[in-house]
C-alpha cells in the first residue's frame, strides 16, 4: 500500500463519513443505542460490577434503571425496614405492635426484594441468572421467610408457640443483593482464610486441652479455693472454660490467685500458659488472618482489574471508529459517551480528561487510552470557577482600603489560627467548670461571639463558594457546629427564662460546646494528617459495619430466642423486691447480679446490640456468659465462646489487618501513575487550584519536618475554571483496593490484552 | 599488551609461586598474621559484628580472644549474677543475706565488667572507643553504681535512710555490652517509632480528654452512683483515668453501666468511645509501630549488609592473589581460612562449600564468590556419614531375616502412626481420670512400656545415630520425655512403697505424662509445620524476651522502691486478723482486698515481676493499681499508666509487628538464593540425605494439599557422607532479619561495589 493510498484510508476513516451501521465493530456513526451500550460498560468498569446484561437495547435500558441511584436507596430502606422489624417483634424493644403489622410491613419488604429479583432477571440472561448463587440465595430467603411467616401465624393463632426462626436470614439479603459487593468480598475472604485459622485454632485448642489436663493434675487434689469459696481446678471442662477465658485475659489474675496464693511457683504455669496462648497463639491467628485476606484480596482484585478492561474494550468495541491498530473513538463520541456515564460532568472536568486521554491532541483516542476512562472518572477532581470575592464586585472600595486589606493579611496569618486556639484551650477549661456559675454561663456568650466572629472573618477574606466547597470538610464542621451551638444556646437560655430546663437540651448544648474544641485538632499539621488518613479508611470502616451488624444480627436472634426475658432489670429507682437477682432466683449471690449487669440481656433487640458489643470488648465476658448459663444451662457457654471465636478470632483480626493494610498503602503508594498524570495536566495547564496547601496524608506530614504552614491561603489570580484534585480520596471501595495492589498488578495486567477472546469468562464473583 | 603477554602475566600471579610479602594487598603466600586477621574480618561479617578492632596481629589476636565463646558466657553470667542480686537486696525475696555480701558480689560483677571493657579498648584504637556511645554508657553505669554503693553502704552504717538507685542501670548492661546488638537494634526501633507514635498518642489522648468532658458534662449532674456507691463522673481526672483504663477495656462494662442503666441512650456515648480510642486507635498504633519498625529496620539491615560486604572485600584483599580484575584466593588458602574461622568444621561440609564457592572449577575464587563466605558459613549444614544399622553390621542375619524386616517395614507404616496416636489419646482420657484408682495407675505401666517400645522399635528401624541426630528436635523431645517419666514413675513407686508421698515428685510425674501427649502434634504435618514456624522465629522472640527482661527490671526497681512492704501477704491458712485487708487498714472494703489480691505486691524481686506480668496482661490491672493508689498517693498511677503505655502500647505492639513480619517472611520467601545453590550442589553430588522426608514449613504444609505422609523413612543407601540443609533455621537473628529484607535489597546493594573507596566510613550502630 502507497504512503498515498494510506494516507486516503486514514482520512476515510474518519467516523463522520461512515455509513450508519449497527454493528458495533464496524465504523460509522453510532445510534443511542450504541451509547447507552458503551455506557453501560464504561459504568460497570467504573463501579466494578460484574453483570452479564443482555445487550439488546430494552435490556440495556431496563439495566441502567436497575442501577440507577433511586433505585438502590429503595432496596436498601427496604432492607432496612426489614431488618428494623426486630424492635417491633416479639421479644420487642417497642411493644404493642400487633403481629399482623409487622407481618404486613414483612410482606411489602418481601415484595419489593422480589420486584428487585425479577427486575435483575429481566435485565441478564436466564442462564446467568439461574447460575449465580446470590439470586438463588435471595430467593431461598425470601422463600423460607414466607413459609416462617405463614406458619408462625398459623401456629400463634392456633395457640401453639412458635419461633421466627427466618428473622437470622434477614441479614443475608445485606451480602446478597447486588450492591451487597464489597460485603461478599470481606465473606469471602473470610471463608478462604477459614482453613488455616482452623488448623492453628486446632492447635491452639490442643494445647489449651493440655494446659488444663495439666492443671487439673496440679491444682485439683491440693483442695484450693477461689475467692468465692467454689472448689478450684476440679472439674475438667471447667477448667477448660477457665483457662479459655484466660487466653481473653477476662479472668486474668483472678484464675491464678488460688493457686498462686498457695505457692508463687504455680505462677510459672499460668505465666507460660498466657505467654503461649495469649501472646503467641493471638499473634498468630492475625498473622494468618492478616496474610489470607492479603492473599485472597490480591486475586480478587486482580481479577477486578482484568474485569473492568474487558469490559473496556467491550465499549472500546462499540464505539470504535477504524480497525485494527487504527482503531480510534473520536473526540465527540467520546463526549457523548461520558456525558451519558457522568451526567452532572461539568464541560470543564470533561475537557480535562480528554486532554490527559488525548495526550498528543490526535482528536482521537485508541485503545489504552479508552481503557482508563473509567479510572479517570473515579479521580474526583473539584473543578470550581475561580472569581473574586463578591465583596470586591459588589463594595470594591471598601474592600480594597488599606483597612480591609489589614484584616484580610490579619486572619491569613498564622498568630490568626494560635490566637483562636489559645481562646478554644481557655473554653475547655470553661466547659469544665461548674456551669451553673453565671460568670462560666455567660462566658459562653462570649465564646460563641468569638467563633461567629471567626467564620464572618473567614468569609470576609476567602471567597465564600470557594470556603464552603463540599470538600472543605473542616469549614463546614466549624461553621455547622458554631451555628448549631449558637441555636442550642439560645433555646437553653429563652427555656430557662421561662422557668422550663430540658436536661436534654443541655446534652446536645454540652455536645456541641465539646465538639468545638475538636477545631484544635484541625489547626495542628500532623493531627490533621492522621485524621485525614482515618477518613480516608472510612469507606472499608463502613464495611466492615456492615459485615459486623449481619453477624450482631444473627447473633442477636439466636440470643433474644435463646435468654430472652430470662434476665429482668427493674430501673435504678425501682423498690422491686427481686431487682438485686434481676428478677431471676437463679442469679442470687452470682458475680453478674453483684455487678448490675441485669440491664445486659437479650429482652429487646438495642439490649441484643449492646451485650454482643460488650461480648467483643471481651472483658468480663465470662461474667456475663455465666450470668446466661446460670439461669439457662451449662450449654449456653456454647453460644458465647462461638461468639468470640467468631467475632474476635475473626472478624476483629480482619478488622486490623485491613486498618494495618489500608495504613501501609497511604505510607507507601503515594498516588496512582493516572492520578499523578492529571495533575500534572491540571498543573501544565495552570488550572490548578490551591485553598489549602497545608492538606496532605499522614505520610507527607511525618515524613517532612516542616513545621504546621499556618492556615489556609487565599486563592491567587488564576484563569477562570480551576481544578483540584481531592487529594486521594476515593469513590470507590474498590478503588482504594485497587489502589492497594496496584505497583503489583499493573505489569502482569498491560501484559495479557486478550481481546482475541471477546466472549470472556465473567469471573465468578458467587454469593457466599 | 599482547595475550602471549597476557597469558603469562596470569600464569605468573599463580599464588604458589609469588614471593613472601607481609602487605596484605601484594600477592603472595601468607603468613599466621594474615590469616588471623582475615579470619577476624570473616567472623566479624558471619556474625555482623561492627567492631572497628587494631589491625596490628597481637590487637587481631586479643580480639579473636575477646570473641571467644567462653569470653561471651563470662560476661553473661556476671551479667545474669548482677541482675540476680535483686532477689538477696531489700526487700529481699530470700533475705538474711548481709549487705556485705551483696556488696562484694556486686564489686566482682563490676570489675569483670571492666576488664571486659579494657580487654574492649586494647582492641580497637582509642579514638573509635571513646566515640561508641555503649562504651561510654558501661563507664557511666560502672561509675554510678561504684558511687551509689559507696554512698549506701555509707548511709546504711550511719544508720539512714539509704535507696539503691543505681540498680535501675543494670538492665542497661544488657543494652550495652558488645554482645546485646540485636537488643540495640529494637530500641533503636523503638527510638526511632516514638516520635510518630507520639502524635498519635497525642490525639489518642486528645480524644481521651474530649471524651471525658463531655462524660463529665453529660453524668457529672446526674447524681449516678456506681456498684460501690461511689459517685459516677464527677471528678474530671477520674473520668480521665477511666476512660483510659476502657480503653484497655479492663473496666468494661462496669464503667457504662450506671450511665446505661439510667438511659439506654448514654450506651451509644461509651459505644463510640470504644470504637475511636479502642478499636481505631489501637489498631493504628499498631499499624505505626509496624510500618516505623519494618521501615528503620530495612535501612539497618541494609547498612549491615554493605558492612558485612565491606569486611569480606577487606579480607579479600588480605588473602588476594592477582590483582585487579584477575585477583582470587586459591584454594588452599580459603581452606586455611575456613578451618580458622569455623575450627569444627568436617572437611567433607568444606568441601561442599567450597565446590559452591568455586562453580566453574578454576582451583581459586574471585572477589564475588568470596564475599558470599559468610553467609555460605551461616547456613546450618548437616553433616554425617551415611552408614548401616549397626545391627546389620553385628547379626547380619538376624536383621535381614523375614521377621525383621517385617518389623521395619511395619514401624515405617504410617499405621504404626495412627496406632499410637489412638494409644496417645487413650492415654489421655487415663490421665484425665483418678488416678487413686488403682486400675488408672496401673495402666500408667503399661502406656510407659507402649512409648518404650515404640522408641526401641523406632531405634532398631533407623540408624541411631541418624535417628538421634541434634536437629531431630522430635525424636529427642519424645525419647527425654519417656525416660524422664519411666524415672519419676519408678522414684514415685518407689516411694510410695516406702509409705512416703511426695507432692513435687507426683506433680513432676503428671507434668511429663501430659508432655507425653505433645507427641500427637508431631505426627500431624500442619500442626507440626506451624510448630516448626513458632520454632523458627523463637530466637526473636527472645530477644523480645531479653527487651522485656529490662523495662520489666526497672520498673520492678522504681516500683519495689515505691510500694515495698505496703502490702502483705499473709498464706491462704494464716490467722493473722489483718489477712482480709493485706496488711494494710487503707485496703478495707477495696476491690484490690476483696479479690484476694495481696500476694501482687513489690516486696521482692519475684513478685513484682509477676505482678508486672498482670499489668501487662492489662484484665483488672485499675483495680491492681488502686490498690496502690489507696496504700500510698493518688499521683502512684502514673506509674502504673507509663507501664500501660510503655509496655502494652509499644513494646507488645513491636512484638506482634515481629511476629505478622515473620510469619510472612515464612509465607514468601521460602529460601534464599544461595541456600537454593547449595541444596542444588548437593543434590547435583547426590550427597542429599533425607531421613524424614514430610519436614516442611507451614506454607508448604497449608498450601499442598496432600496428607499426612507417615513416620520417618530410612535412609537409602548413599554415599558414605551426606549433607542435609537444617531446614531454614538460621544461625543468627541477624540471618533472620536479613533475609526478611532479601528480596528489596539484593539488586541495589550489588550495584555500588564501592571498593574504590578502601577506608569505608563503618556505619554507626551507637548505643541507645
Amino acid at each position: 500500500m502507497s504512503s498515498i493510498e494510506e494516507a486516503k484510508k486514514v482520512s476515510s476513516e474518519t467516523p463522520e463519513h461512515q455509513p450508519v451501521n449497527g454493528d458495533a465493530t464496524d465504523v460509522g456513526s453510532k445510534t443511542k443505542d450504541d451509547f447507552d451500550l458503551a455506557a453501560a460498560y464504561v459504568s460497570d468498569a467504573q463501579y466494578n460490577r460484574n453483570t452479564f446484561f443482555d445487550t439488546s437495547p430494552q435490556a440495556v435500558r431496563l439495566y441502567q434503571l436497575y442501577n440507577h441511584r433511586g433505585m438502590k436507596l429503595f432496596i436498601y430502606v427496604f432492607i432496612i425496614v426489614d431488618l428494623g422489624l426486630a424492635v417491633f417483634e416479639e421479644p420487642a424493644l417497642i411493644p404493642d405492635m400487633p403481629i399482623w403489622a409487622t407481618g404486613v410491613v414483612e410482606l411489602v419488604c418481601l415484595i419489593a426484594f422480589t420486584a428487585r429479583l425479577v427486575h435483575y432477571a429481566k435485565v441478564i440472561p436466564h442462564d446467568k441468572f439461574w447460575m449465580d448463587p446470590k439470586n438463588i440465595f435471595i430467593i431461598v430467603i425470601i422463600s423460607l421467610s414466607l413459609v416462617d411467616m405463614i406458619t408462625y401465624v398459623g401456629l400463634k393463632t392456633a395457640g401453639h408457640f412458635g419461633v421466627r426462626w427466618s428473622r437470622v436470614l434477614r441479614p443475608l439479603l445485606l451480602v446478597n443483593i447486588t450492591e451487597g459487593r464489597q460485603l461478599r468480598r470481606a465473606f469471602r475472604s473470610i471463608r478462604n482464610a477459614l482453613p488455616q485459622i482452623m488448623y492453628v485454632f486446632l492447635l491452639f485448642m490442643f494445647s489449651v486441652l493440655m494446659f488444663s489436663l495439666m492443671g487439673l493434675k496440679l491444682f485439683g487434689k491440693r483442695g484450693l479455693k477461689t475467692v468465692e469459696g467454689a472448689s478450684y481446678f476440679t472439674n475438667y471442662l471447667e477448667i477448660v472454660f477457665d483457662l479459655y477465658v484466660l487466653v481473653t485475659t477476662a479472668n486474668s489474675p483472678d484464675v491464678m490467685m488460688p493457686a498462686y496464693n498457695y505457692s508463687s511457683f504455680f505462677a510459672v504455669f499460668f505465666i507460660v500458659y498466657i505467654l503461649i496462648n495469649t501472646y503467641i497463639f493471638m499473634s498468630v491467628f492475625l498473622a494468618v488472618v492478616y496474610n489470607n485476606y492479603k492473599k485472597y484480596l490480591k486475586e480478587e482484585v486482580r481479577q477486578l482489574v482484568k474485569a473492568k478492561r474487558r469490559k473496556m474494550l467491550r465499549a472500546f468495541g462499540v464505539l470504535q471508529s477504524g480497525a485494527g491498530q487504527e482503531s480510534s473513538v473520536s473526540k465527540a463520541h467520546w463526549t457523548q459517551l461520558v456525558c451519558l456515564v457522568q451526567p452532572g460532568i461539568s464541560s470543564g472536568h470533561r475537557e480535562l480528561l480528554w486532554s490527559v486521554s488525548d495526550d498528543d491532541k490526535k482528536g482521537s483516542i485508541g485503545k489504552m487510552a479508552f481503557v482508563q476512562l473509567p479510572d479517570l472518572l473515579n479521580i474526583q477532581v473539584i473543578t470550581m470557577k475561580s472569581r473574586p470575592h463578591p465583596l470586591k464586585i459588589w463594595l470594591p472600595g471598601l474592600y480594597n482600603s488599606a483597612g480591609s486589606r489589614l484584616v484580610r493579611r490579619m486572619v491569613q496569618h498564622r498568630v490568626f489560627v494560635y490566637v483562636y486556639d489559645v481562646i478554644i484551650l481557655v473554653n475547655a477549661v470553661f466547659i469544665g467548670l461548674d456551669e451553673e456559675n453565671p460568670l462560666i454561663s455567660n462566658a459562653e456568650w462570649i465564646f460563641l461571639a468569638l467563633y461567629l466572629l471567626e467564620i464572618v472573618l473567614k468569609l470576609y477574606t476567602f471567597e465564600p463558594r470557594a470556603f464552603f466547597n463540599k470538600h472543605e470538610f473542616w469549614n463546614w464542621f466549624d461553621t455547622i457546629i458554631v451555628v448549631a451551638a449558637l441555636i442550642a444556646t439560645i433555646a437553653t437560655s429563652a427555656l430557662k427564662s421561662s422557668g422550663y430546663t430540658s436536661r436534654e437540651i443541655l446534652d446536645i448544648v454540652f455536645i456541641l460546646r465539646v465538639f468545638r474544641l475538636i477545631r484544635v485538632v484541625d489547626s495542628i499539621q500532623r493531627f490533621r494528617a492522621i485524621i485525614n488518613t482515618l477518613i480516608k479508611i472510612w469507606p472499608t470502616i463502613l464495611t466492615f459495619g456492615q459485615l459486623i451488624l449481619v453477624v450482631y444480627y444473627i447473633f442477636a436472634m439466636v440470643g433474644m430466642e435463646l435468654f430472652k426475658n430470662k434476665i429482668q432489670f427493674y430501673g435504678p429507682n425501682s423498690t422491686n423486691p427481686h431487682k438485686d437477682y434481676c428478677g431471676n432466683p437463679l442469679l442470687q449471690g452470682t458475680a453478674f447480679a453483684k455487678n448490675n449487669y441485669c440491664k445486659n440481656n437479650f429482652n429487646d433487640v438495642a439490649s441484643s446490640f449492646v451485650l454482643l458489643l460488650e461480648l467483643t470488648v471481651v472483658n468480663q465476658w465470662h461474667v456475663l456468659a455465666s450470668g446466661f448459663t446460670s439461669v439457662t444451662h451449662m450449654s449456653a457457654r456454647i453460644f458465647f465462646v462461638l461468639f468470640h471465636i467468631v467475632v474476635v478470632i475473626i472478624i476483629i483480626n480482619i478488622f486490623v489487618a485491613f486498618i494495618l493494610e489500608a495504613f501501609f498503602v497511604e505510607y507507601t503508594l503515594d498516588k496512582s501513575d493516572l492520578q499523578t498524570s492529571l495533575e500534572k495536566k491540571i498543573e501544565e495547564l495552570e488550572l490548578n487550584f490551591t485553598l489549602d496547601e497545608t492538606e496532605g496524608n499522614l505520610v507527607d506530614a511525618m515524613e517532612t519536618n516542616h513545621d504546621d504552614l499556618g492556615p489556609s491561603q487565599a486563592p491567587k489570580e488564576k484563569p477562570s475554571l480551576v481544578f483540584k484534585i481531592a487529594s486521594r480520596r476515593y469513590k470507590t471501595v474498590d478503588g482504594l483496593l485497587q489502589r492497594m495492589f496496584e505497583a503489583d498488578l499493573s505489569l502482569e495486567d498491560i501484559d495479557e490484552e486478550d481481546e482475541e477472546n471477546p466472549n470472556f469468562p465473567n469471573p465468578v464473583f458467587g454469593a457466599v
